[in-house]
């Protein structure tokens, strides 16, 4: 491993351990490279859990042409906090904190000032592979430590398992954002929930938790049982059964959409109420709707994509006070190859998180 | 002219002069035929006025194929009251009174209930080319009068034209209902209204009596001066100018989307806010959208279609009281053939109205 250039005075305290992918293969093997020093409004966790996202096949594979190698990946970080800046008033050494998907945005703008930083106008500054605003490329969890400033960072109530939070950071507030702005928490009314993986299994948990009547749409009938009786949804559909399909026209308040292969929108939309909301958090390659399905039932239907600091916040302690977990699948760090090949083959309930504190040394 | 068969009693008060389709060539030209009796929950309204609307081209000229010969088309009906039934309380006889596009719902529903009767379970009944929930065909405005159950009466004070009253009823109900439903009707906040025709040159009115800074797209530069001078838009945006749409971007708190025919929604789309809404009111043949610019900007696309009666009186008396009125083409019947060609070749602005009580005789 060769490291970087640094002051003898630094090389000790601000190495990190990591995996990285070097190149569109992305495969990750160990790495050794630097953080940045705690400056004064900084906290530095000692990384425990990183969870998997399917981002992180992307971008290790470089499916949108912008890696920068070697590349770390991994945005749902939880760890213990093990420094912090002289002017940080939120977190303390030993503190349980998460990071999840941006790390830095301007903090002046209209939207920062919403607490609504996924939105800035000069850009959030993704956790990995990204150019913060010292032009240093960000560099995820799939490492020991992270030096981030202390607003991108979240409370996690000490009763709350760490490996069970990671994935909160991007799949619990990337179903949660929009269910909270689109008023999907009102108890009685019913949801809709395409597609059954990190994202969707939280949706139903959510969805549970806000007492509302919750469907499960699959291409699989494998997933049935798992969806009603671990999950607790009420209902389980086979998408491509017209008959269950049409039963339930003009039935549910609010679907959310985590699919993230191509799939046709109107067979879901047209299950919706008079003025019914269908969110889509998934990335289809395009959105194909008739203009009656939405006109005539006058539904809408909007986009989402994670959340901001103060609503990701209160969705972890929802999580807490609501004893939300995600359901989760802890691997070693030498295992992660083998996992992204999982997670491309959706071979995964529901969510694989890395085990950084007892695997990456 | 033939007579249906009826009593002779009913003969003189019950027949109805028009205008009629009689084939798919949509050719109008003038037929006699029966209305229903006065019942306990009707009124009947001597028509002055009707407005011409683009679905008076469609169902003339049976683009639906759904069209039922004779046919008699016009939802948007002003008159006055010459006689009411026995149980109605809401108005009298020299009432000033609208009719929309529907006279008819199951008022039961969950949606009837809720004054939502453009939803109605069972059905709205349009206001004509329908199935009555009796069997009969219904006749539209084209005509001498017209009988039609309270609950789908609206009262237009009599300060208020009633050639001017007859567009609201479907061009400014249209529009105005999702404006309402969306919220766009906060001060200061900015408008986009795409298409400068009988709908969208009431959506400009609306927004400014909103208080809102409305943006005008057009692809023609020919209705820059009216929409600012006329219609009091604040901008006039040619939409195939890419540097005037690109200065434009993510400017915009809501886009209203008035145009009929096929266009694409993603330059107009990536104008809002984050957060912003879409609402679309015409209907294109298909909506294509790219995800990134629904998720990303966290947007909403809405459809809407009419509105219910409680809104569609509000928004006669919102007009009223902020002295909003279409701005009207008014002919005599005799050149509805015409009228409709010129609606088909946009050549109109912005509203025909026809003016039966002088002319249809």
């Amino acid at each position: 491993m060769v490291k970087s250039p640094m002051s003898s005075s630094e090389s000790g305290e601000n190495e990190c351990l990591s995996w990285a992918a070097r190149d569109p293969s992305g495969l990750l093997s160990p790495h050794t490279f630097t953080r940045r020093s705690v400056t004064s409004d900084d906290v530095s966790l000692k990384i425990t859990h990183c969870g998997v996202c399917y981002a992180d096949v992307i971008w290790t594979r470089n499916k949108h042409g912008d890696s920068k190698y070697p590349l770390i990946p991994g945005h749902e970080i939880a760890g213990i906090v093990d420094k912090v800046g002289s002017n940080v008033r939120g977190f303390k050494v030993g503190d349980h904190v998460g990071v999840g998907t941006y790390v830095n945005s301007c903090r002046q703008c209209e939207y920062c000032n919403e607490a609504q930083e996924v939105s800035c106008v000069k850009g959030q500054v993704f956790t990995f592979n990204a150019i913060d605003y010292d032009g240093s490329v960000t560099k995820g969890g799939y490492s020991s430590h992270i030096v981030v400033h202390e607003r991108y960072c979240y409370k996690i109530p000490v009763d709350y398992p760490l490996e069970s939070a990671a994935p909160l950071l991007c799949a619990g507030i990337t179903v949660y954002a929009p269910m909270i702005r689109h008023n999907m928490n009102q108890p009685g009314k019913s949801l809709g929930v395409i597609g059954l993986g990190g994202l969707g299994h939280m949706a139903v948990k959510f969805g549970k938790a806000f007492g509302l009547n919750v469907t499960v749409f699959s291409t699989s009938i494998s997933k049935k049982e798992e969806a009603l009786n671990l999950l607790g949804a009420n209902n389980f559909v086979i998408s491509s059964d017209h008959d269950q399909m049409k039963a339930l026209g003009k039935s549910l308040d609010f679907v959310i959409d985590t699919a993230s292969g191509d799939h046709p929108f109107d067979p879901y939309m047209s299950l919706l109420k008079i003025a019914g909301t269908y969110v889509l958090v998934g990335f289809p390659s395009e959105i194909k709707i008739s203009p009656a399905n939405l006109n005539l039932g006058m539904r809408m239907l909007a986009g989402s994509v994670t959340g901001g600091t103060k609503m990701t916040q209160e969705m972890i302690d929802f999580c807490a006070a609501h004893k939300i977990y995600p359901n989760i699948e802890v691997i070693p760090i030498q295992k992660i190859n083998e996992a992204l090949e999982r997670v491309v083959n959706k071979d995964i309930k529901y969510r694989f998180v890395i085990d950084i504190k007892n695997s990456l040394k």
